[in-house]
């Protein structure tokens, strides 16, 4: 990790995404420490490092909102096939696999494609106690990112009508889960510098009893820490929720507590318009995953109509089996393309709003609204160079549209996380790229085999 | 351009796309010539040029079906604003005025990126006078992409009810369109070694009148060419078929004698299932845009229904102002999403059906389905070598979803054209990158200014 007591990023196409939403065409961002200490059109001062970013984009780090890590391993392991099959013959099997190394190589190899695109930050969902959440978080202390790390919480196997369906290898105890994610509190909450959070990762509906659900809402707001949880991301969701509680999915999570600006509620798709407004008034987070809801079939959730009424929506990647990238810039594209036709116009979910949810709305969601998500002075030190000198952003008229609907992460040139520079050049420096991804390639092959999952191509294979 | 005796393709991960979909996981490529002369599991001879093609997709080159040259210059110029806005004040506006270097300029911007990111071939939809047909046809030949260069055919300003609505630079007579056509047709039909066709390419429906119509229906296939025509993109054309002809979008084809497998349909959205039949029965291939029926709010092609019935259905990247980007392995990815949520069913539009309509689909619009779109003794040799090992393709378990799911063209590394290289590592043969970069960026800036176009991002910009 490239460390130096002051940075000075010069003429740089700066988007501060600050309130008033200032582009400096050749602006300086200086950095001092892990701060953001300067934000203006001509540097102040000399610094022990100068970055000159002449045709690159300077903005805050994106944060992805949604992330499976130990789904990296598994990417492409479940392609084109229905959701049941999904969970039931592949996801879940090989999950049910994992040894604490898988979860590591896993996690490493998320990361350094995350870095590689341009993510700083990210909201882990759920870690399950196969994928060892403490060797995960040593991985996150070293490699530079921001993140929170949730520990998976659960006490059912699914569904009440289908208590089977999970397996076996997934289960854990409602006392198992609290016990680690008490164990990691003490151990991980605001260590790295404040780079890592611990939260409760509240699995989904079916998984979680009632009672556990009250109890974590008590723990969490005790321990002054976070939830996350998949909700609406099924039709199936919403059927619970009636049949059980006889009220629709924000009524339910009314009931128990689960309101808040504290809460990140992942996909959110299957709202009401008063449901929407419901997650407004309390401000509960909706970390909104367009691939992946493409991908499951699950739906299009309703975002032109959520940041109408000022939900606070961020972006999120989802996993390996449902994106299969992890590529914030691409994520931000099929944001911005896929509820235009819905709705019937094209200037709904514009390129600034889509900055705006992997940037602000992602800060947010961590928890870290007045700390993070924009260039400001004061602010943390999370900063992204796009270079725009590429083919696909040629001729580079309007950098802000043409960044979302032309940009990929790999376009991305230099990381900077807390100050620390974590890419550069395109190149990693505090990680292996190369070691990272044999590794990964090798636990994947060993997972597979041990799982006794096949994978193959439709295509007949003539080897 | 890299011309060499043979060139043998080693130890790849040969997608064949043959009849049986072969894959070859450890196949030899063959190419003598412009023709692949051997598919096999072990190479019989050597070559004069060997290429490793361990840890790479070996495939038949990637056909772009519907693309506007001359709107890479206009990248990013008309994002999230309506279609009547998107046309008028934009892209008409600076279509209109544009120089026979702004044309080459551009279609030379565009060849790069689509050689960068695996197309090999592909159909140019509408060549106003203004873009100079000869001068992009003279880029074509130089630069050694396959390539149907299809001249506009108008006679009106739009809609006959909406007669003013196109901007005046861009509207052309019937008696130059043809003479234009003809010329053309002499000069380069099947010219640079058989690359390069010359084909009608008739506006859309409200810019070219019934007579009109018949007399290209005519011409196309006395000349023995083909032809490409928008279709269906907007919901005013089904309504003046149906107010002019008291017909669907189908049975206005029919009646005018537009259907056939010599005619290429762009976008085709606005279709009922009987017109989907009827597509197929007379095997009218179908350009499929999604990334542009989502900008544009232009709705969903009914793509699996399409596939149902036997369709042939390709892929096309469209323009600058309404993708923004010409990489098909990204518009395979966003082919293969889309539909999944409409028909809530996550297997319809598999990985190896997107494949399929990015090369054989391709090859069979471009009129060389015997000839092009899979990699078989005595076809074409049209083939790209896409490197599996990045991070976003890490593991690479099921390498064909892999590439459509996680894969971008930023992945391709060697691209092959009538058995020429023009991409390899990633850098460009027959073209200078950065000189096409530079130029077109000058061609851009001088281009707005001189048709007073004002395109800025939404936020303020201090300067």
């Amino acid at each position: 990790m490239d460390s130096f007591e002051s940075i000075l990023i010069k003429n740089g196409y700066v988007l501060t995404i600050d309130p008033k939403r200032r582009i400096l065409p050749k602006g300086n961002i200086r950095i001092e420490g892990n701060k953001i200490t300067e934000v203006s059109k001509s540097p102040s001062n000399d610094a022990e490092l100068v970055i000159d970013a002449s045709g690159k984009i300077v903005m805050p780090g994106l944060i992805d909102t949604h992330v499976h890590l130990a789904q990296a391993l598994i990417r492409g392991c479940a392609d084109d096939v229905s959701l049941v099959d999904w969970l039931k013959n592949y996801v879940w099997v090989l999950q049910g696999n994992f040894t604490h190394a898988d979860g590591k190589a896993s996690a490493e190899l998320c990361m350094a494609e995350m870095i590689r695109t341009g993510t700083t930050g990210f909201i882990e969902c759920m870690i399950h106690s196969r994928y060892g959440f403490d060797g995960i978080a040593k991985s996150v202390e070293k490699i530079g990112m921001r993140a929170a790390l949730s520990k998976i919480i659960m006490d059912s196997t699914g569904y009440a009508d289908s208590p089977d369906i999970m397996y076996p290898g997934m289960v854990e105890s409602a006392g198992d889960c609290l016990q680690e994610t008490e164990a990691m509190l003490k151990k991980w909450q605001w260590d790295a510098n404040g780079r890592i959070q611990v939260w409760y990762g509240l699995r989904s509906l079916g998984a979680v009893s009632d009672s556990l659900f009250k109890q974590v809402v008590q723990l969490a707001r005790k321990h002054k820490t976070r939830m996350t949880m998949h909700l609406g991301e099924v039709p199936d969701d919403v059927r619970y929720v009636q049949e059980n509680h006889g009220t629709n999915l924000v009524g339910f999570a009314r009931k128990l507590g689960l309101l808040g600006d504290d809460m990140v509620f992942a996909h959110g798709i299957h709202f009401e318009d008063q449901e929407i407004q419901e997650l407004a008034a309390t401000q509960s987070n909706i970390s909104h995953c367009p691939a992946s809801n493409m991908k499951l079939a699950s739906g299009f959730a309703k975002v032109p109509e959520m940041l109408e009424h000022g939900v606070p929506v961020s972006l999120g990647c989802d996993g390996g089996p449902s994106n299969n990238t992890y590529d914030m810039i691409r994520e931000m594209r099929l944001a911005a393309l896929i509820h235009k036709p819905r709705v019937n116009d094209p200037t709904v979910v514009s390129a600034e709003q889509v900055i705006e949810m992997a940037t602000l709305g992602g800060a947010k969601a961590l928890g870290l609204g007045d700390e993070l998500g924009s260039l400001e002075q004061g602010k943390l030190a999370d900063i992204i160079l796009v270079d725009m000198r590429h083919l696909n952003l040629t001729p580079n008229t309007n950098p802000v549209s043409n960044l979302v609907y032309a940009g990929s992460g790999n376009d991305v040139d230099t990381v900077i996380v807390d100050g620390k520079i974590l890419l550069r050049d395109k190149e990693h420096l505090t990680l292996d790229r190369d070691a990272v991804m044999v590794k990964a390639e090798k636990h994947a092959v060993d997972l597979i085999e041990r799982a006794e999952v096949e994978i193959e191509p439709k295509w007949p294979i003539f080897d």
